[in-house]
């Protein structure tokens, strides 16, 4: 692989372009993820489409980042992750959810779980509920200035959450005491929101400054969205 | 899509042959996932690889499943799924887990995990460490006969977890009332197994026969491994 370093950092527009091409090759993938957890063809077919997408895993390490280098298309200092294995529009894992926030410590996010994210049979696992709910719990204090990294998580499973359904999620901040901030969520389907699926307490601490260079030391670069603002 | 009712089930060496296929794309694929989430390669050959990636998924789609169907591969009745997000050979999203497991309720399970699982940079998901911490409490307790889907979940994040480290999981099932059984579990390090980097709790609650009959009436299927044995 080359090395991330020698490659020219990207200017706005470049960076736009290339987020495009990003977001349509985590689509494609996304759909080829899906495809191979639900397919049926023959043996010899899956051993011929396997043969394919080493191929295509070779073009693409052409020209790769190491374990902790930073993508071009990312933001470090506002955090936003175009790989992100929850919401990254480049990320073949992601469900992907859809997130917005505020700065007043709200977030929501839009997802409809498939085939590739199922527990027991027909639902969500609940590692990826779980997973769903720490997103927008982080985003809404990091969009009031309060990132951190998660402390503390507790998920209550209320009813079984099916796949192939819209879900809702929204979060909101709770308390902050020094470098540590709560925030609460739950978890609905957008046509019965009256009814609570899952919801979550976290408990998220701030980064000293210090601390978030040593945490980060292997990127090589400013990481601002896990430390304090204020 | 063919529908999958319409194909045969399969016999045991059938069975054992199809897994081997299917383990075999799954790796595959998680060498492309990994690829794709680090590549620097030109948008142009994002391109290019974007659309070979749809024409494998029209391929594997020739023959497949719908959003509740069960994979030939599986075995509905021991809870053990080859397309799991968690541990499944098949799955393209799964880090995945290689998981063991004894019948007095405990579980292991070993795991590096790679870039296309990373939070923060450099960091594993937080959501990822609670998937993968689910995952063996409930084995544990799968293992004992006490299946069961998640009540509730706690995770404490004690240190930062790195990609690229080899980590260990622990989980040991813990009182049993009527349907509901604790567990709790750790991880850590494999080269530093004293330092706990998260661990967690979980309450599980098996489900009646006429519940899991309900629940998982859409798949077809007799489904047993999330109800109670006794």
């Amino acid at each position: 692989m080359t090395d991330a370093a020698a490659l020219p950092a990207l200017g706005p527009d470049e960076r736009a372009a290339r987020r495009v091409a990003v977001g349509e090759l985590g689509d494609a993938l996304r759909e080829l993820v899906d495809a191979a957890v639900r397919t049926e063809v023959p043996e010899a077919e899956l051993e011929a489409v396997a043969a394919a997408a080493r191929e295509l895993a070779a073009r693409l390490r052409a020209s790769g980042r190491g374990l902790h280098d930073i993508a071009r298309v990312d933001d470090p200092e506002t955090g936003e992750r175009w790989y992100s294995p929850v919401y990254g529009p480049g990320s073949p894992v992601a469900p992907p959810l859809v997130a917005t926030d505020s700065p007043d410590g709200r977030a929501t996010g839009r997802v409809t779980v498939g085939k590739p994210h199922e527990g027991p049979p027909g639902l969500v696992h609940g590692g990826v509920v779980a997973t769903l709910l720490d997103h927008v719990l982080a985003r809404a204090l990091r969009a009031a200035g309060r990132g951190g990294l998660t402390a503390t998580l507790t998920v209550r499973y209320r009813r079984p959450v099916h796949l192939g359904v819209p879900l809702l999620l929204t979060a909101e901040m709770g308390e902050t005491v020094g470098r540590r901030t709560t925030a609460h969520a739950r978890l609905v389907a957008e046509d019965a929101p009256e009814v609570v699926l899952a919801e979550a307490e976290g408990l998220f601490v701030a980064l000293r400054a210090e601390q978030a260079a040593d945490v980060f030391a292997a990127t090589g670069r400013a990481v601002g969205a896990w430390t304090t603002r204020s």
